[in-house]
């Protein structure tokens, strides 16, 4: 079976319409890139994500020149039992349209475009319609099994973790279990935030299932031009989401790299002892190092809440906008409200729609087993040992259980065709 | 005359293709913006735009829904002279080629698609196919007059100058004139370096006219994850193309800000009087706060080369990767070597051909009166004050001769529609 899909120069594109071609049912001996000139990175190597699902195909380009005039020239000699037409540019969709004798051509609707450009899976399959274009029906999802035997432990990133809950969506229900807890991923919100324990906590305010009430006033903030400093705690509990929350759409992101918190940061993750209470100060210097290049020296020697109010004034005195603090300590917010400095006090997290649960499994992996479990059958477990990797490059270490669908390794190999110097 | 488009949720690609069929001879008296919903901002403000080449149009939105059904039945209802197809969804444009009776149905094709997410303009026309799509055939260009007793003097963007100059390059051919030189664009580069004053070669190097043999080796290191110090020199002689130097895709900007380049900049912007010396070190000082976020409270008191290569040393000791220093100035290079610190000391400025006309129009603006010239014709003159908005928000003051082609008057009322936050 041949299957066409348009080029584009973006390579995630055209390997994700690639695969939703092949979760719906599509089973291609021969994948044809339909291009306007040789793809910059070879397609063949996407052979080893397609041999996870058990496909032998050859994947090959077709240079099909730039323009109008030649794609109707050429399409009519390409010959293939499906064509989809998602990535590529409009000439290309519609030369195909109109002149190719493909029976079915297909487009993946996605709302928000902008989401396209993640990882096969990352967006769930609930907001995209595979539409058969001549007739405007929808296509059916079929996902396929792997192939038994691979290597059933690998590292996944928070955006494959996300993808690989989609995927396994595919199939049923999809539960989270440890402890004596399970539960789906929109019940993550509806907890008793204050009988969790704290990790379970950190881990909810962290993917956002839960967030805090004064967010918003941080955000206000932000578009107002103001810069931030956080305190250490915030960058515990609050991680990377600091960097959305503290962001002006004109201006980028506007929370600067407190020395002292920084200083408090090293003081604990120094710590080589085998000691959870270390996981949650790696967790936050992690965030603290993508958020910010690394602190200049600085004459701020000590660390935690007086030097930081301290740094706060200093600084003040040289930005062209307001610096506001952003803290989960009453003292420090009314400590530095006494000295001119303005703070925002984090409290009262309540529920939200929009938590992540790549980052929350990815978090809480540090602290537990976790099961992902499929219609009541255990598909795969999350355990994280504490690895500078596994917080560096934010991997989550996961082993495979039920091997017919060791879509784990599936997302690890496609990481590896699409980030391969992250491997 | 009615001119239908289809709408995007980018404000500027629906905008760019308006503007297109204007340039291409449509003169709507209703432009129709095809929707799946309301757009988020109000289209009628682009009458402002409209109104400055002479039309009065009524503009609206046209909601269809979303999917490809949904525009099947609506497409018909649709009356449009013209239709372009350029920005807006896949099955959009199909669905307007397949079922709508418009006898022109255009789309502009730019091979570099993310250019197209610029003002109006910015691409050069040249780069430009606005095809009839039916027949495959070019339509050509036609550059509308504008209505004359409008403002003459404005202020623009660097990328509406960029724009200025291909717009009026429709007219005929451009020269840039000052002092006894007059020349084309692609004659920039193709003058002796060495004969040139110093702030022509200071425009030509920030501008990327010539660029320096071993920014190259700056971007090797940027690629192999090194960090880097530039001196004050550098910050005035690359200026804002150090952002795409000092550069690694995976992780973002490697230039780290350093205090003792903030204090040599702060010392020498302090001075007040009017003179042109200080020019360069606030074109300078502008790069260096748009690159960076201010710097932390430091150690380190001095400015220059001295305290630089102190302060490379101390932040050395806390960086997981080298640190290299950028300098135009021997001294320093050797020096910081024979402390351990790394240098890339650069020099011989060699002709480029993608250099900024934008850039180069609004460095030079400050220390001369350029004329704009089309076919021997004077048609704006530009020159900056030293004005602290010039800076840091890069306008330059331009003020129209032949108001016959008012084009900076139309590009300021486009920015205002576009970007009003800035206006």
């Amino acid at each position: 079976m041949k299957l066409a899909v348009l080029g584009s120069n973006k390579l995630v594109t055209t390997t994700d319409a690639i695969l939703t071609e092949i979760f719906a049912g599509v089973r291609p001996d021969e994948v044809i890139i339909l291009a306007e000139e040789e793809p910059k990175k070879p397609f063949n190597e996407l052979k080893n994500v397609l041999s996870v699902v058990g496909l032998n195909a050859e994947i090959k380009a077709k240079v099909l020149g730039e323009g109008v005039k030649s794609w109707r020239e050429n399409i009519p000699s390409v010959e293939a039992d499906v064509a989809d037409v998602t990535p590529g540019r409009k000439y290309m969709a519609y030369a195909v349209l109109a002149y190719s004798k493909t029976r079915e051509i297909r487009y993946a609707y996605l709302k928000e475009e902008q989401k396209g450009y993640k990882i096969f899976g990352y967006v769930p399959f609930d907001k995209i319609k595979l539409l058969e274009m001549r007739s405007g029906n929808e296509v059916q999802l079929d996902p396929p099994k792997t192939k038994r035997g691979l290597e059933r432990k690998v590292k996944l990133s928070t955006d494959s973790l996300n993808a690989l809950i989609n995927i396994y969506s595919l199939l049923g229900e999809v539960t989270i279990r440890y402890d004596q807890n399970e539960m789906k991923k929109k019940d993550l919100s509806k907890q008793n935030f204050y009988d969790l324990s704290n990790e379970e906590q950190m881990c909810l305010t962290r993917s956002g299932f839960f967030k805090f009430e004064r967010e918003k006033d941080v955000m206000q903030e932000a578009m107002g031009d103001s810069f931030f400093f956080a305190d250490t705690n915030i960058y515990i509990k609050i991680g990377d989401r600091l960097r959305d929350i503290a962001y002006n759409r004109a201006s980028g992101m506007r929370l600067l790299s407190s020395r002292a918190v920084y200083n408090e940061l090293i003081e604990h993750t120094k710590n080589t002892q085998r000691d959870n209470s270390v996981i949650m100060f790696h967790l936050g210097m992690s965030t603290y190092r993508r958020l910010h290049q690394p602190p200049l020296t600085s004459e701020i020697r000590g660390q935690g809440d007086i030097p930081l109010i301290f740094e706060a004034k200093k600084l003040k005195a040289e930005l062209p906008n307001n610096l506001v603090i952003i803290t989960q300590d009453k003292r420090v917010s009314s400590s530095s409200s006494s000295q001119g400095v303005k703070s925002i006090y984090v409290e009262n997290p309540s529920p939200s729609m929009n938590g992540n649960i790549g980052e929350f499994l990815y978090c809480l992996s540090f602290y537990k087993n976790i099961d992902i479990v499929v219609k009541g059958e255990r598909m795969a477990e999350l355990h994280n040992e504490v690895l500078s990797d596994n917080f560096t490059n934010k991997l989550s270490q996961i082993k495979t259980i039920n091997d017919e669908y060791n879509y784990p390794k599936f997302l690890s190999e496609l990481e590896k065709f699409l980030m391969p110097s992250e491997h």
